[in-house]
């Protein structure tokens, strides 16, 4: 018992896969996906920086880093499950805080277990980095739904999950880091050479349009 | 949408790796395993007839072929997470069964919605058929931990299945087909050779003096 | 030695993969085959019983779990080396009977042989559960190369076996559960989006409409 | 081009595999690698400013996170080639930065190349911060080479690889986070349970005669 | 139709698993196999030649490069099915020998097809070239049988290959290419540490101890 | 030591990827390569052979199966790093030859190291069989890249692939066997069915057509 664990549970997250169930062409790991995440707020957040706002980038990278984390004790559970109650979802982070809270009581020393407690609450608040982290998780998963569509993954799931990441972001276009990203860097992927992307180009520009 | 999604479900089942987030040597999914426990209820049934007690085949049969089919739709939630509270789960189980019957209602055409309602309920329940069930699953599992300990996987994680499927086994011995288990097939099985270097030594050098 | 050898020997069904020395999208093993190979005959012998077919379920069940279970033994061997001779076939069968009889009796007790050697016999006879099995394992194979035409797998021979499956298919229409699949699953099927379906529908209709 | 080349660039991390030409029990990649160095440098700054070291926790992540990015243009160079001479290896080292280099210039807009220069260098100076980071990196190689040795990789360069990892991090050791590895993580570590068949044989016993 | 058929089929011998349906720390494919056999044959035709044999390089060159090539039509048999009855070794070799003649005449230019004939015949004849190609294609499979068990596969299936390869390689003693395999190679394969964890902790304690 | 590290030495080249660090649909290894070049040698030598030009056949062999031999000791160093500088360049080649050398003067019998020194060394010179060993080995990294193309990798880095190795190919023109294969097989490649086939078909004729 000890930091020991916590070490090698890092290993864990390089083996739990995303979006189990499913055929993909690439698979994904959620330690991957978290490296991921955490260079593309990095991006997000030197954008913001630049055009005045102030970024506490130590708040920025540990929210990034560790977002996924509690995902060693539950599992990667399918998104319609979570959402099916209110009340199953209230149940279920309760649990999954409970039992981040307890393994970090029994593994850690007493004197960093405040420090974990906090490091390892959810990240995504109303603060500008919450709000960062919440639209690069999104940006990954887009990237992964986009590299499932252009090898033309017939599955209908990789449209949904493009279609529901990309309207998210734009739930937050508020922000200059993703007007930038839906302006440019959308506009770059969107361009990459692969055959059928009109029905992508369409479903793209649908979302971006609406009201 | 029809009884072809229902097909093509199957072949999820199919990339549904069990016991997820773990290092493995050999990865097993549900379709393989619903597969295994269909071929071990069949023994065990064969063992109790055998002995005089009734089995009601097609009913054993269609409970172990579809004990896993409803993670179709919830994924595979690790065990801590289902059983961390009493009411979690029970809330748990009402999504899993709602999400089943929805899916039925929505794929399979009306006459044969509530044969299939029927099948994709929850089949270990206190009938021979349903204890059968109980075991054959549990036995795949101890199988499953059995090859992982052979191949020397660290993890103790394979030890605590390994330990808490034969306890489950344990519990139905007053059957006789899991005595038939315990005091054979068991026994069998923990005489397998673990290989060490003496061995091929010897089998080396018996090979090499032979006149 | 024993029936712990059987219940291993179920892995290695696991470990068999179909189609062997073909660049595949997704691969399938023997094990997972059989499982959907039941389950689809589940649902054509429902529809058959719907339609006043008597259906000997623990017949059916027996015949689909168990009909590749000899490849433990001698392995894929590719369908073309097989037919290529009619004695070469026969003498392959003989074969496959001898071994699987030996296992039955190395490894089962006496008491239960019979029914093993019952249960292992070539089950695709001229009964109706013996006509479902053989459509059920050609509509597994079916999905199986639907799968790679779908994410375009450039290699020809998936269109073959596509055909081959079909043709047979085809040949058991007088089948009530036939005609349900031809009729309503098929075209649920084709109507999948993927691109170059022009091809696959062409292929289909000129089956389907061969005199 | 663009900033979407950057973004993408994250998914190749995620395909190359670290020591390759060698057989693994399991395999890591760069990206999940960078992700566990970025975390494990997080507990050794946080044992750090627990003793009163100030740490630039912007800068730690940023190093952390970066360091193997220009792997991404040169692949993973074996070890013994960089070494074999001063001359190859500074030159090597003279190609990677001109690569990078080349890289943000092309890809990147004109306000945040210089910003993406200073991340990209080469993090293990003598800072504390660089200190960490070359402590952190060696930990997940350590980690790496005992998962190894602990599943019972027979290749001695496993064994180098850990020993190598262990002397880098001892030279540390005036760092109070490498005493904080060495007198406790470590020592956990090497407690992990190698599993021999007499404590199977035990847990199956005690199980088996509980009362 | 033509060479490029050919040169295609060479990508299918990279998809042919080797002792498909066996659990395996690490697969091989025929084409790897291919390869390797011929460097081995390589070597010993360099001891032979050594010697004072007179060694015919071209042939023993395409024995040892094509030995494996008709596998693309038939497929990887399972050994004890060709041995189970010698009438049906002789027509599956038969059947081998007229796909591979019919695969000739229908995608070679006329000119070669003779050619291709004699290098895809049996190479393993009585010549010194064929008896070295016997062992050569022996010890790649003692190979492939020793990395399975050193470590430590628990299927019996690999000691019995390691048996029967070294038991045909014994056979073939009289030359002097074996001898020299015998008495210094495999000498040193067995040398090789299977690592223990006492090992792991001196390893460990004499570097920490290094003043 | 000795020469079983060398008949070990081959397995790693079974491990050791082609085009590290990129998604591929199928990936290939050193071991198999240099199995296909030899093969696609085989086939040139024969034309050359058959229009009047003379093989010396051990040299051709030779040279192929042991063309990326010391990519044991370098691994896979990405090619713009190679030829990012001509001094790079050298000094890379000299630490390659260092270590070739190196490891045929430890592992081998003094007898053997001048033999082995040879076949290790660059084989690709100015003779007949130096250049058919330059075109194969293009051939079959344009069957690799083909193969990605007609699986539809949306990575551009396959068709620079396809490019650079056809233009390479086309340079040996003056060559019977070259004229051969653009002439038939070439041709046989491009009729392969697969959908978007306009642009390679172009890209081909633009370099076929150069001056």
């Amino acid at each position: 018992m000890g930091v020991h664990q916590y070490f090698k549970s890092l290993n864990d997250l390089e083996k739990l896969v995303r979006c189990p169930g499913k055929f993909k062409y690439q698979e994904h790991n959620v330690a991957a996906h978290s490296f991921k995440v955490t260079k593309i707020a990095q991006y997000l957040g030197t954008v913001e920086e630049h055009h005045g706002n102030e970024i506490n980038w130590r708040s920025l990278y540990e929210k990034a880093l560790n977002h996924d984390y509690p995902e060693i004790f539950t599992g990667d559970i399918k998104t319609p499950v979570k959402y099916a109650s209110l009340e199953l979802n209230t149940l279920f982070m309760e649990v999954e805080e409970t039992m981040t809270t307890k393994f970090i009581e029994t593994e850690f020393p007493p004197e960093y277990q405040q420090i974990y407690k906090d490091r390892l609450k959810e990240g995504k608040d109303s603060t500008l980095e919450g709000q960062i982290l919440s639209v690069a998780d999104k940006i990954d998963l887009l990237y992964e739904s986009f590299g499932e569509i252009q090898k033309r993954n017939p599955e209908p799931l990789f449209f949904e999950i493009y279609e529901e990441s990309l309207a998210t972001i734009k739930r937050f276009d508020h922000m200059v880091s993703v007007q930038d990203f839906l302006g440019n860097i959308l506009t770059e992927m969107l361009s990459e050479r692969f055959i059928p992307k009109d029905e992508l180009f369409e479903i793209t520009n649908s979302i971006l349009n609406r009201e």
